[in-house]
């Protein structure tokens, strides 16, 4: 604490993201980053502008970009806004579309970033208690609110729900913004982007970081009326004219328009995914149906925290989260095949040497 | 207007930045970028680390370009902050240090976005005028204030107070945060780097685009003393954990470690800024003293934004602030040499042509 913060500084709970650790190598299940390369087109398109122009700003309104992806998703371009990494994206929204006097509302289990994003920016927020089995009480999301947030999939759980009972939350809230967070969507859940036109008040915002694999590259976006997009374009304006690199907005579009490489690489992730679940469930684990790429498991007479440390001596990082409810599960991201049949084989180990 | 905006998004009055037209080529001397490429080193870096680690996440603390910096400032790696271009870097600022219960105070004229900020993050703030040639009135910041902030180089005049006026106000606002906007400082002026060692309250932003030739980049930063760069590192751990992407954190490494080309290009700006002022001065032009890599000046006989418009139709931009007290002047960025012949001919021209 020193005396030259701000009472907003001094009150900060700031997000903790997962452990980057530099020491040693890891096999990194605990950042659901892809463990695919992108595309080799983003890589040549990136290398392409390297170049003399790095001296000038980039565009600030990413125009290009902004054309792909409207393109992509039958949109126009500006029911696009563009930020850095879905992060950014988030934040701004908050500002945006969310004030002090109404509570909003998200679940109990989450992102843990929206607490700290409503603390920040001084908003009031309800929690919503998840079902015993995780799944979200979608009419609990018909009550009096100051806007509504929830990820699809829910992260760290990794459950979906589908688009019809996002609708009905669209159309009880139709007065309020419904942010739909769709960090993870690609992965096997029913995108809410194909409701864009048809609701004013819903927002999806989507990232480069998991499908796209360009988590290094910090590129996150959101697709809504262009009421909404306006409204963020006037908070981002007010932050940071640019906070998409010249670099990332190339590498970015060449990974929009690498409709192959992506279709290859999510189903890769989704076959392994199918795979590790089934080998979990022979050894003794819980697993929560997923539609993302990690899975949220728990063990029947395992501590979730002992097979975290276990399995942090072995050089694997597993995500563990101290937090009511989920104290005891892991979510695991879905590696690449190799990465994943050594977590298998050690975890197997670690509940043989529990059975001793 | 949008029913959806929160009454912030309502009551923000967004930062335009200069020009950035795609539609023809423009000689832009309206953006203050440096008109030499960035580095060989930082291309060649950039494309060395253009691979398939895209796929994650770069470090969140960046301790390798905080340490290349910490080591050429002379200061230890706590002391350095990083941000996504330094607007990000003095909007994180604004949230960490100061409180909407005392005012801050800055220059009237002055770099526009903090008045964006102060709106955005509800600080009020008194504005110190400016003496009638553009100078600091020094002692007007030893007033009671809740934090002081101005550049230097001022901007967009170009004027510079020497170290000894600015141990002044830090030792008058011991209590408060002074933050000292260095975005010019490499064309000539004294960097208050060297007081970060003896005062708790300074706050030196710094930044990439401009001397480094890497506005296409996106990185900025912060030194001072290792509590307030807590602060900061509190407020985007609220907001982004992951601001740079691992291109920028490798090219700014690159740009930082050849200090030959740095000097080399500088020199050239500054020589070249040194032949422009006296050839405006010859053609009637009134030019303030610039420490910056751009140049603010007015003619006697011809309205700056004639001039603005002229030069605008002959595909040279400049920078035309329609605000009061500056409404007659112009900002011009230093080109290179071949930029500049040509923006002297035409600008000879029109004042020729006034003068028929």
């Amino acid at each position: 604490m020193s005396k030259y913060w701000s009472r907003l500084a001094q009150n900060l709970e700031p997000y903790v993201p997962g452990e980057q650790p530099q020491d040693k190598k890891y096999i990194k299940l605990n950042t659901n980053e892809n463990p695919y390369p992108p595309s080799n087109k983003v890589i040549d398109a990136i290398k392409l502008v390297t170049d003399d122009k790095l001296s000038l700003y980039p565009d600030p309104n990413g125009s290009e970009l902004k054309e792909a992806l409207a393109n992509y998703y039958n949109l126009d371009k500006d029911q696009v806004f563009l930020g850095n990494g879905s992060d950014e994206v988030l934040a701004f929204s908050f500002m945006a579309f969310f004030d002090s006097s109404e509570s909003i509302i998200f679940p109990d289990i989450t992102y843990s970033f929206y607490t700290v994003y409503a603390n920040i920016f001084k908003i009031n927020y309800e929690l919503v208690p998840l079902n015993e089995d995780f799944t979200l009480p979608i009419k609990e999301l018909y009550k009096k609110n100051g806007g509504v947030i929830f990820p699809n999939p829910n992260a760290p759980t990794g459950n979906c729900i589908p688009l019809e009972d996002i609708e009905k939350v669209l159309i009880k809230n139709i007065n309020r913004v419904v942010i739909v967070d769709e960090a993870y969507i690609d992965f096997g859940g029913d995108s809410a982007v194909a409701l864009v036109d048809k609701y004013p008040n819903l927002l999806v915002i989507q990232t480069f970081s998991k499908s796209r694999s360009l988590a290094g590259l910090r590129v996150g976006y959101a697709l809504g009326n262009k009421d909404l997009i306006e409204g963020l374009n006037r908070v981002k304006n007010s932050v940071n004219s640019y906070t998409l690199d010249r670099l990332a907005l190339k590498g970015a579009i060449a990974a929009i328009n690498d409709e192959n490489y992506f279709q290859e690489t999510r189903n890769k992730i989704m076959d392994t995914r199918k795979r590790i679940t089934s080998e979990l469930i022979k050894i003794g684990f819980n697993v929560i149906d997923s539609k993302s790429n990690f899975l949220f498991i728990n063990h029947s007479s395992i501590k979730a925290v002992d097979i975290f440390m276990k399995l942090r001596e072995r050089a694997i990082l597993v995500r563990y989260f101290k937090m009511p409810r989920i104290d005891n599960y892991l979510r695991v991201t879905i590696g690449n095949d190799k990465e994943m049949d050594i977590f298998i084989r050690e975890v197997c180990k670690i509940v043989y040497e529990n059975n001793l």
